[in-house]
């Protein structure tokens, strides 16, 4: 594997491998053992332009698991105050020796072009509303690791889909996983062009559902919350007394409480969002070990 | 050991243990030998939500020292700025694979809410105006190596204790261990019930201790630098040579020159304050070991 | 080998060891070889009180990959921000346990001061205007894998001179090494003495240099951009076409394209940039492992 620059790379087979690798990988940290460390001696540049904790953290655990050097480029402090271009930074942290680059960047596209400058191995750690690959990876193992099959699971995807490049990983990979995806927003934060069911009505929607996955509202990319949308949307407990029995939420963080999502329920048994957040590190690793041996 | 949020939870017999393994560690690092990397595949949290120099990367080297892996949480960076609660936020970090924490926080308690939310293996690494129980187990390091017995020394504990976590934790440690402390300060910034004696008059208990320890004036929690507390309270060349022959000084650091100590007087052999550093580290191995082996 | 604080320390035949060592060093890397960790369990503190990516990203990954822990001081979240001097917050990071320090600062003798205070080894990564040893040792390097000897190579040294801690470095190392050195500059730009040949005339010099050494305007440290600097020391295609078959350019580094260099000059395959980008890691390998060795 090449980098991870958009989840289309990965075919239905490629996927499930994939999710089986990080769920087997997953075991292993569960059962308290360490990883060979395949990576040592390699670089895993983290270039993360835009604020991060979870991603960012999370890529650096699971390449330091694997053995790998990290190197943090903090732009705040990065030469970009000294008015280097973005290529010319990219491709400085690749002559000092990175083989692996995780990339973060408010612009669509970004992680694309580092990997073109480079030829480095390139993971898309989120561009833009484009793309967040790892995120709908790790959110396939967390329903694998549930479900123990996909063919079939009902997916209503909630809220900001607009705005959300979660969403833009998420539906092409659940989609190949053979599950049935629902789009349930307000009008405006709908795809303008989909194969999958729409919906303007979460009521109506959520009893068929298996999973109900919440999108956070993406003020710094043009969400507006309003009383409405917490009003039609929100997963308060009334809905969630309306879902099926053995149905789950998820939720690709940091959750917006009293928004997307009510307080009691972000607590509830039936939320999966802290497995997804563990599930993130194997994943993580099952990745940069693919693309960080043949790189 | 199952984290260590307050020194209250230490007894004196666990106090002394504790002390001696820190030292022990200290003769080690003072060989240039290496610790056996008993936290090896373990990950180590570093949560600062205040700035911090040498707290933070005491614990950093610490960890590192110990094999353990290192994440550490810039509050500057972080999904903070997404509007992401502290609890979640600690719980994300948790989840992606944290086995201890270190957390120092502006507010009292927080380190203690951490271990509630997370069931983790947390070490205070200062809280408010509470405690910092590293400092003053080190500070017992120092005292330790340097009189080699704790049993009626005669210690000062001078300045702006109303506003400092160190003497917070300070202050059960070394009563713990048998020394006689004596609180300095002036009217305000005494505690306001406390078994031990208390003077405001630093000039009439200087000569009778063996041990000056120095706060520094809090201005960031309260603390008002003065003309008349430095001029009653500054340990100066005057001051110093009415100590007893074989007295000390210490201090937490940063140090404020010319206000809680004059320039001169800070560079004195007197003073153990590069001591007190030096054995940071080994005494926080002392905790991380103890705490990362069960949690 | 106690530090690298000038270049003015190594004589001619302590350099070519130096950069032998460094260049053996860059195979090895080729190779995707692990060089052995002869630092283990010591401590690389990176002290860059300037911001910085490429060369604090360079020492970190050049000490990790001689096995060391790194420490690295974020100058912004520091306890400067408690008022603290430099002075005791070097020595307290001293007394956490570095064994060796890297310094940036912008103020010319801080590196210096560092080693005097606290006695441990010091490299200088970059003081104020003054020196940048290890820029010119890699630039050095870099010459030595393009040309395979140093005797009577042509360099012209063009731009902004009389702010540039680079050319501090670099003068000495190259004439040290027995090759001829221009200064091209503005008259304001040219150093007030030197014993080296100068020029005010790029065009006359240009047809006669082995290498073109361009430098950054430092418009942080005083230097202006002008249409007249950008119009006679710009180096263009035109100037470029002009210059000798074999000659090359380098470039320290942040680049501003459209000032000193043209962007298509700059992505010329005459430009040894990328090289000498890659040879900072072996470099700085070179030195810390001289460094790390005896302190």
């Amino acid at each position: 594997m090449k980098g991870l620059l958009s989840v289309r790379e990965l075919g239905p087979d490629e996927l499930r491998t994939m999710i089986k690798e990080a769920s087997g990988i997953r075991d292993l940290i569960d059962r308290g053992e360490d990883h060979e460390p395949v990576l040592q001696g390699r670089c895993v540049a983290n270039l993360f332009f835009e604020p991060s904790t979870r991603t960012r953290l999370s890529f650096e655990l699971a390449a330091k698991r694997l053995g790998a050097h990290v190197l943090t480029l903090n732009p705040a402090t990065s030469s970009g105050s000294k008015g280097e271009s973005l290529r010319d930074t990219v491709l400085t942290i690749a002559a000092i020796g990175a083989d692996v680059m995780v990339v973060r960047h408010v612009d669509q596209g970004v992680p694309q072009s580092v990997a073109e400058w480079t030829g480095l191995a390139v993971v898309n750690g989120g561009d833009g509303t484009h793309e967040h690959p790892t995120q709908a990876l790790l959110d396939a193992v967390t329903l694998w690791r549930h479900f123990e099959h996909f063919d079939g699971l009902r997916v209503g995807l909630v809220g900001d889909i607009a705005h959300s490049r979660v969403a833009g990983s998420l539906v092409p990979v659940l989609s190949r996983l053979g599950m049935d995806l629902t789009m349930v927003a307000p009008e405006g934060w709908l795809p303008a062009e989909t194969p999958h069911r729409t919906s303007t009505d979460l009521d109506a929607v959520i009893p068929e559902l298996d999973v109900v996955y919440l999108l956070r509202v993406q003020t710094e990319r043009g969400g507006r919350i309003t009383d409405s949308y917490i009003g039609n949307f929100q997963l308060d407990e009334h809905r969630l007394a309306r879902m099926s029995q053995d149905a789950v939420i998820l939720h690709p963080g940091p959750m917006n409480r009293g928004v997307e999502i009510s307080d009691d329920v972000a607590e509830s048994s039936r939320s999966l969002v802290t497995e997804q957040v563990r599930n993130g590190v194997p994943t993580r690793m099952a990745v940069l070990r693919a693309v960080g041996w043949r790189s």
